[in-house]
Formats: C-alpha cells, structure tokens, sequence
C-alpha cells in the first residue's frame, strides 16, 4: 500500500450495481487523486464494463468474486453464506490491509453483519454506529449517528457515539472543532430519557475534548445548529427517514406545482437553473455515503439507489477518512472517557 | 349548551395572542356554522379588538381572566400559580360543561398539565398522547400520535394510542375505516424495540376492530402509506420536528434559487399562483391543531406562532371533534382490549 491509497469496492451492492459502480468509479478516476481500485464481482460484467470507461479501467483491479448478495438476504444468512461473494471480498481486503477503505451500496443489514464479523469493533467501543450527513440551512451538513445500527444505546454509548461522530465530521468537512449535541425533545437539562441525561453528565464529568452544547431538538438537524446529532440508531433511523420522506414529498408537490399549467411551466422553465441548483443540493447523492464507525477497519455504505455521481459521494468519503487521522483520534479520546472516575451519585442528604 | 357548540377559548396563549385568536375566531364566525366562544383573558384587550372584528364579536362572550400563562413558564410552576390564568379558566370552562372543547395555542407543558389535573383521563387511558397531522403525498394528512407528552410508552399504551388515533382520523378526515401501523426501524416483523414488537402482538390478540398493518417506517409519514403512524412521545416529536425542520429548511432553499439572480426571480413572478400553492399545502397552518387525546375532554394545541388563518383550523379541528362520536368510539374500544385474554407466553419446550 505504499503506493497511495487503495480503496475496495463492492462491485455488485446495490440496486443499479454493477453500472453506477463502474461510473462511480470514472467519476473519481478523472480528477486524477491517484487512488486506486480493488472491484470484487462478477468478472465478466466488469471487465466489459471497464470498456466503456477507460479512466476507470486505468486505476481499477478487477477481482473475481463468485457470488452476490441479495438486497433481501438477511444478515444472518449472509454470514452463514456470503462467503466468497463480492461483499465479503471486499471487506476482507480492509482486513487483510489491501485496501484502507471499503464502499458498498448493497444490504445494508448484510453488510454490518460482515462488516462487524470480520473486522471487529475497535478497542473502548461497545457498539458501532452507523452515521450519515444531513444538509443544514447554513450551507453544510449535520453528522447524525446512530442511524440504525443499533436499536438502543445506553449513556455510555452515546458518548461513544459523540466522540466517533465528531472525529468523522472534523475528516469530512475539514472542520477543525466541530460542536456536538445529544437528539432530545427540548433543550432545558430536565428532559428527556434517563439515557440521554445520563449520557450529558457523563460526556461534561469525563473531560474528554469535545464542543459539547448539551441538547438540541429534531429541527435543528437541518438548522445546523450543531455539527454532530448523537442519537440511538432507533431515533436516528426514524429521524433521518422522516427527514428524506419530508424533502421528497416537498420536491413532488413542487414538481406538480411547476406542471399545473403552462404559465406554470414557462415560469419553471425561466427559473431552470436555480431550480437545478436547490435539487443538487437536496439531492441524497452529493451528500451520500454512511459511515459505519467504531471498526478496525474504514466501511463506506452508499444509497442502494445511488447514480453514479452519489456513488462518486461515497467513494469520497472514503477518500478522506482514509486520508485523515479519524481513528488514532477516536482511540486516544476512548481511551480518555474509560479512564475518567465513576460520576458520583448525588445524594439528597449530604 | 342545547343551543349548539361552544367552544372555549385561551384569549391570551400564543406568540401573538390575543390579536390573532381573535382573528381566528373571527375567519371561523364567518362561516356561520353556529359555533359560539367563550374567550378567556384581558377584558379591555379582548374588547377592543373585538370591536375590530365584529364576526367574531357577535357570536363571542369575554370571560374576564386576571393573569396569562407565559410560553417559560414550567408545568409544575403552571399548575401552582396558573388557577385565575385565561388558560386554566378555558379548560374548566370544558370540565364545569360550559363549553364541548378547549383550545389554546399557549405554553404546551402548562396546557398538558392544567388538562390533565383537571379534567382527569378516560378510563381505560393509562396516558394521555398529543396527536398530530402531516401531509403526505396522496394528498390527505398523516395522523401522528404520542409526539411529546410522554417519552416513554409500553406496549398497552402504544395499543391505546392506536385505538385514540384512529378514532381522531376519522373525526377530523371522515374516513370510514382508517388503517394504523407502528412506527418502526423496518417493516419485517422481528425489527425494533421490544415494546413495539410488544404492541403489535397486543392489538392482534386483542381483536379489536383496527384496520392494523403492522410496522411502517419515517418516510412512510409523508407517503401516507397508512392513515395513523403511533409511535412513543419521544420518537414521534423527534420525527415530527425533523420534518417540520426539513420543510423549512427546502422552503428556505427554493426562496434562496428563486431570488439568486433576474431569470429566476422573473420565472418565480410568472410561476407565482402554482408556488403559493405549494406553499399553501406545506404550511403548517393549514393543518395546524393537534389533540390531546385520552382525556375527559376535547383539548386542541394549536401552534404557538400559528397565525389567524392557522388559529381558525386549530378551532376547525375541536370542531370537527366535537360533533363526532370520538369519546364513545374509543371507550367502547378501550373496553374491548382491557377485556381481551393476556396474551400466551410463547415456550419453548411444550
């Protein structure tokens, strides 16, 4: 690996797999960042593939794999039979240190299962957690974790969770300190679970180094009043689909606003290209690629139903979490938080 | 009150109480439909605007109120202090039979708690839930329950917000038979938390006459994939907020494109009546009222900075609720659950 970076993709994960992977992968190709590719699948569909996109063609190692998995295996029966397919390939490549990072745009379920299975979660963590990016009305992107890779989380998770969220979010936007609060129905100190109060206390007792602002509420996702939402994958995953359902139902009430008739349409028609420019920036593609974190390994999931320019997102992604120091950062502040004293109970009488 | 519906009012709940309270009430008296007020509050306030507003004058009496709740206030300080409030006189006004429904657009946790202490919850209701509506792409509105006054919920009370929800629906959409799911990570049956799982099994034991599908999940809101989402307080305003956020937040960002240069502010003029409708479905004043279900009762919460025509469809909803046979419906069903047979314990070795 001396020779840059190496990035392993899962060549038939998704839902149009293997074409918008063979076009992610062009995407990235052409700006020439020097990273090269290992594409586990069907050598066949691939190779005539690379054909069609010489830049990708260039920079990529096609590996054959097997088999596929599913979009509607379970994960169960993905680890008991996905050996030898394209999925677990390209994991085990991380694993074996061909590769820094993976990306794959198939079952998720599958994938955390294989992900988890044959890379282990690292030192300190006790639960990985699955987190994604969520445009914000100040002109970046809100982390959210957990976004469904547990359906429950204790205060020591979630503190977990806010550290492997803000070490992502300083990677991805470059944001040298980025602020983080814990999901709640309110913001004064009192509501709330006993998870999440429990988890504040710890996070402000443990000392560790985070921009810690307490509670924020479900619309300050996309307010970006903070840079990093820590929640419970149950919430989180809720949340985040709520959010996606809300966009694209606004988007088809706009669409059938702007075809109603034709002043309508003339009026859509003159107004073209900022309408193109606020669908790019809702569009789940430019902000695409999950991280599952807490793994000894970096893991990339993309939308099933990514184009090949979101998957080009999520190879993004990648690229800079491999490129940064997102894990030597988590381990040290893990390490902080599990050597911090037990926070004293407060008693009524003394 | 043989001589029609009467509805109470908190004259001075709100970000711009009382002017637009008296505006709404003003937008409802137009319609003539023979609903009269009592208005709690500031007797002179309340006198001078309703000389502005002779609709709402005519078919409106003030009930002189000394003191107003504020929006900081807390519940438990409410519930000490609040007696002689425009808003604890509104809801007594509902217990002593004066009026068939409250509603106030006030501080939400001292509304909650002045309801709940005065007028008690049904029997068979182990908590009360606020339900809300939201638009979803077939073109009605989503009925979503508890979205915050509990942050927990166990099974049995998740399959009474079911049977609360259903009964709402139906009040305030007409619809005959409205289906019902769980708010849930995944649609398959073994996802989720226990309590969920829990829930789902209930209300299929029970036998009580619910048109239930099962799990749905966040995107499933806006897509109106069934016609009540129950879920627990803390989830449901999670989600509930995120979306209202994400609808903010793709409102700000289309404002932004259409006014970034001459082109599209010249296509947003031409395009103008189609985007005000857009505008118009999206606007949480149209479907603004939620109810605060399970209580000896009708209590409508209308959004704190909801403006008149928003007040008036708050009032539309204890309208609506008023007129309909909710109460009787729920108990009857209430009844059935708490006499169904516990469900089995499943065991492994028989």
């Amino acid at each position: 690996m001396a020779e840059g970076l190496v990035l392993s993709i899962d060549g038939m994960g998704g839902d149009h797999a293997p074409d918008i992977v063979v076009e992610g992968v062009d995407i990235v190709a052409r700006r020439r960042s020097g990273v090269r590719f290992l594409v586990h699948g069907d050598a066949a569909r691939l190779g005539a593939l690379m054909d069609r996109y010489p830049d990708a063609k260039a920079v990529s190692e096609i590996v054959p794999a097997e088999k596929a998995i599913g979009m509607e295996m379970k994960a169960s029966q993905a680890l008991r039979q996905g050996k030898g397919s394209s999925l677990w390939n390209a994991v085990a490549a991380v694993e074996n240190g061909q590769a820094h990072a993976v990306v794959s745009a198939g079952n998720t379920g599958a994938y955390m299962a294989i992900a988890m299975f044959r890379l282990r979660t690292m030192e300190g963590v006790h639960r990985p957690a699955l987190a994604a990016r969520w445009p914000h009305a100040k002109g970046g992107y809100t982390v959210i974790l957990d976004v469904g890779a547990n359906v429950e989380a204790d205060g020591e998770q979630l503190v977990e969770f806010a550290i492997m969220g803000e070490a992502f979010q300083r990677a991805v936007s470059g944001k040298e300190r980025p602020s983080v609060a814990l999901l709640n129905v309110g913001a004064e100190e009192q509501k709330g679970h006993e998870e999440i109060r429990a988890a504040a206390q710890l996070i402000r007792d443990s000392g560790v180094d985070l921009d810690f602002r307490g509670f924020v509420e479900g619309d300050d996702i996309s307010k970006g009043t903070v840079d990093v939402v820590v929640t419970d994958g149950f919430t989180g995953n809720i949340a985040l689909k709520t959010g996606e359902g809300t966009a694209r139902l606004v988007g088809q009430l706009l669409r059938e606003s702007l075809t109603s008739g034709p002043l309508a349409q003339l009026g859509a028609l003159i107004a073209y290209p900022a309408l193109k420019k606020l669908r790019a920036r809702m569009d789940p593609g430019t902000f695409n690629g999950a991280l599952f974190l807490g793994l000894n390994g970096l893991v990339v999931k993309s939308h099933g139903s990514a184009s090949g320019s979101g998957y080009a997102a999520a190879i993004g992604v990648a690229e800079k979490m491999a490129r940064s120091h997102y894990r030597e950062e988590i381990a040290s502040k893990l390490a902080r938080v599990s050597r911090a004293p037990a926070p004293a109970k407060v008693e009524d009488a003394n």
